[in-house]
């Protein structure tokens, strides 16, 4: 009964993409260790490029800078 | 000084009923574990049902069939 | 399908206590939500006291002056 | 390389504050920790007052009282 | 720059099994949503069957009445 | 009443180091949003080398190729 969390920035996955990223990862788990896929969740957060930082700048920054 | 996070798809939960889970969990943890409400923080997190996946697809995908 | 995250410091709760959070907030989410318990995943993470920190400082250091 | 999540109620951060809360993060990891920037992410979730509970009632409530 | 938690049951998942979640994830999320592997981050967390609930009760609970 | 999670590879980090993560980032939060310490809460995860990876591979693989 896996639990996955996936965190993306908010950069317009389409719900087709989320729905991939859901089968790929559940068919991950029960490929690699054989888990019950009824009972595995998974979720996906996207997060506003203000909200997410890397290198101690926000990924807002970043992109600004180099378009 | 417990931290309880909560989540569940974004349907309709209503502001009374956030409040009943918040007040239920926080009880809880000072009858079983003797732990102080003032320091017991509880976050609810709701996702939007696209974004949360079960048996290798989206709620919204399992909804839509179900309906 | 509720996800819940129970953090507590790691300070001898025992397998009773942890069984007993684990079906109240099944319940609660059961009775506030109706949601269906043979989908809720409930998962109580036990931190030491060393990597917990209230009001700036560990809780290793706080329960220390308290005692 | 570091993964930080900050978690704070939804009451008007700015821009601004975020990117001084991504800033500073970053900068204490590799000044107690010697981390690589490049690789320390920070994600900053900012909660709705309905669905943060503190002392066994939503912060919503707490600062209705106290307002 | 995706995060993706993992979160399964400590039931003896190897080095290499751990290593093909990793790979596999971070496969998935350059396929889907193009993202870069090198600022991809993936966290395994083992969780012990006292630890988890579903149903409201802990697995290890659930293993002892199917064993 | 922040919540701050941080999450570093499992590699040494003393009790000082981890007292001075969970001070420095408490007051960060008091210095640039003004919050109360008191219900500043800082939990620090160390995870494996084996179940954190980065760019598809374990950082345990990767320490290896790089020592």
């Amino acid at each position: 009964m896996p639990f996955v969390n996936i965190r993306i920035t908010k950069e317009g996955a389409t719900k087709e993409q989320k729905e991939k990223l859901i089968t790929g990862v559940t068919d991950l788990l029960v490929d690699v260790l054989g888990k019950n896929p009824k009972t595995t969740f998974v979720i996906i957060d996207e997060v506003e490029t203000d909200n997410w930082g890397i290198g101690g700048e926000s990924v807002t920054t970043v992109r600004s800078r180099s378009s």
